[in-house]
């Protein structure tokens, strides 16, 4: 076979694997029709893809006589990946198979503000006693995600002007990683990697996805057209310091007025159950009031619900997207946040745009960022130009 | 060579042509080079796009010796793409090559009320006019794009409740241009046809781009990730029925109250000049105004860029554009109507998502719509699947 053919036996093999990234077993002969190629070009493809351990044998076919025909399949345990999620004050560590099911996950308490050093090793002290425990060696690791509470410059990994992370700016987090670990490491912002947690896990068919984190801070991951958008900047989804009308004359962290971020996070309901005469410092503080049946703090964070709400239907209006999902340790108040958000833009929105869309409750919970991590490691090494790429690599070195 | 192999190399010569489409001429080892592709290869795959047409010889490489190597480009001009653009009171169809060149265009009056089929007969007879005219002869079109004032189902190429055009809802309008031209016939709505055609012929690089029209109406495109966006129902960038804060107590076509449209519209914007005492009735009147100097209208102008701005802030926070074009009749105001946007985008949006937005006007103007249906056509027919369809068909009846 000339190099020619071999190039194109490998770098369509990367393709051919997509199809088995749902999960379905298949025969040679139902690949064979549904791509077209020749029986002996798929069968070139998915030995090499055999070699990289991607693909497995998984029973045979129902036979109407003669032969049964094998099947092959997606093994998504042949190689695991670490998921982080590095919040304010704590740290989650995850690890999961190729197709983002969790194997194992460790939460321990840690101060983002310690910097990167110490906050990093500790994740690695945890991803050691994950991995070791699991009976995983660190050369199975496909890839580590992390989640930063800041904003990433996607590209490089490294945070830029974070403004709880003292001593976290422009520090280059994959490179410290991979002094321990040398595989992929991705970084992005916690709130884009929860939507792609959520999606992941709950809608992965829905190609427009807003997911929307109230907490400490309030911000949101786009997904359009099935993929994150970080814009031009990596900004994108920064709804916290979008002004409302109920926030004229309050003053957000930020420098700015009026900002969402500044009347409906956590703290900002906590400031106003405090002036009220009630024992509420934190947005924790106001999930105890509501647990409680507090009627002012219920009637508050319904409020901060329709804030967001008002700032999410020209959202709606723009993007049009069929699904809105609220995280972030505020939507634990259960229905009361979603009820605000929805008597706002339900009545804001062009009947056409929210016909068929839905606002809903995080299912992923507190392990979104640690799924969404995980899947954007996968979605990058399972992508049809990294197989190849690790096919030519193996080729290369033959 | 067996039939795997064919299909092989007519699937990836799709591909291959992608290469083509900045224009570049290329010599068959730089290809080889560019693509990891064998000689033998690349030769079959560009022996199969020369016999569509898309590529052709294009001169020699300078040599450093022997014979010199002869170079192949795309040959834009080998089809024609015809872009129609239908407003409320004309018709502008235009002829460009596969590149979007301009080769010729007409306007004439058209009331889109004339329902349908009066409005396409017209434009159908605009086409072959131009046809005959640039001595192109109907198999010549790769196919025909059309822009029509209202909500699209762009799939099926029907017009959706259309607010301002009678007769035209569900019609087909691709089963009727097609019983004229038997070709591709994709339709969408205005505005998202001209964020194509701005992108295309003035941004191509930006990947992250809104284009707003200020007219009788008020909308945007949305294009991120280098796409244009339709949203979950095809109603994305539907900017007009935001409720902005200037708007309580407007009431607006659409039944709400308060949208950006019932403030910062032409109609809106004559109405306030018309109750100051100055004949104002549309738009256009507006711009009459304007350009005599009056400062009520040149005020009245700004104001309504600042209402559209203030809508763009959100938007700016949300999407992190690069790049936000103003068009539409009232963008021909000049400086007035931007200098409003940029006043509030600027002050109300994080530094780090405006520190490199551009708020620019409209470069291409009234062409921008035809120039959008033929770059939907262009990218459509010229996608990798598209050609590989065409060649197979092409083998297939050999």
């Amino acid at each position: 076979m000339n190099q020619g053919g071999t190039v194109g036996t490998l770098t369509r093999a990367g393709e051919l694997f997509q199809i088995f990234r749902d999960g379905q077993p298949r025969t040679r002969a139902e690949l064979v029709a549904l791509t077209g190629l020749a029986r002996s070009t798929v069968a070139a493809r998915l030995d090499a893809l055999t070699v990289l351990g991607l693909i497995g044998p998984a029973g045979e076919a129902l036979s109407s006589g003669g032969r049964p025909a094998s099947k092959v399949a997606f093994q998504p345990g042949s190689q695991v990946i670490l998921g982080v999620d590095l919040g304010a004050t704590h740290l989650l560590v995850g690890l999961t198979d190729l197709s983002g099911t969790m194997l194992a996950q460790r939460r321990v308490s840690a101060e983002i503000g310690l910097g990167p050093e110490a906050v990093l090793d500790l994740a690695l002290r945890q991803a050691e006693e994950l991995l070791a425990a699991a009976g995983r060696k660190p050369s199975e690791l496909a890839g580590i995600g992390i989640g930063l509470p800041g904003p990433v410059e996607h590209a490089s990994g490294k945070p830029a002007n974070p403004p709880i992370m003292p001593g976290w700016d422009g520090f280059d987090v994959p490179g410290y990683i991979q002094r321990s670990y040398p595989t992929e490491v991705l970084v992005d912002n916690d709130v884009n990697i929860m939507s792609l947690g959520e999606r992941a896990a709950f809608w992965p068919d829905a190609d427009e996805l807003l997911f929307v984190k109230v907490a400490t801070g309030i911000g949101s991951g786009v997904i359009c057209g099935g993929l994150l958008q970080r814009g031009a900047d990596g900004t994108a989804g920064d709804l916290g310091h979008v002004r409302v009308q109920r926030g004229a004359g309050v003053f957000c962290r930020c420098g700015n007025e009026g900002c969402l971020e500044a009347i409906a996070s956590g703290p900002a309901i906590a400031r106003v159950l405090n002036d009220a005469g009630f024992a509420a410092l934190t947005g924790e503080d106001v999930l105890a009031l509501v647990r409680a049946g507090n009627v002012q703090a219920v009637q508050a964070i319904r409020q901060a619900g329709r804030d967001v709400g008002e700032v999410l239907a020209t959202c709606v209006s723009m993007l049009n997207p069929q699904i809105i999902v609220i995280g972030g340790s505020l939507s634990l108040a259960g229905e009361h946040l979603l009820a605000g958000v929805r008597e706002v833009v339900y009545s804001r929105s062009l009947p056409l745009a929210t016909s068929r869309l839905q606002i809903v409750q995080s299912r992923a919970g507190a392990e979104a960022g640690v799924l969404g991590a995980s899947r954007m490691v996968s979605d990058h090494v399972l992508s049809a130009s990294m197989i190849d790429a690790a096919l030519n690599s193996t080729a290369s070195t033959d």
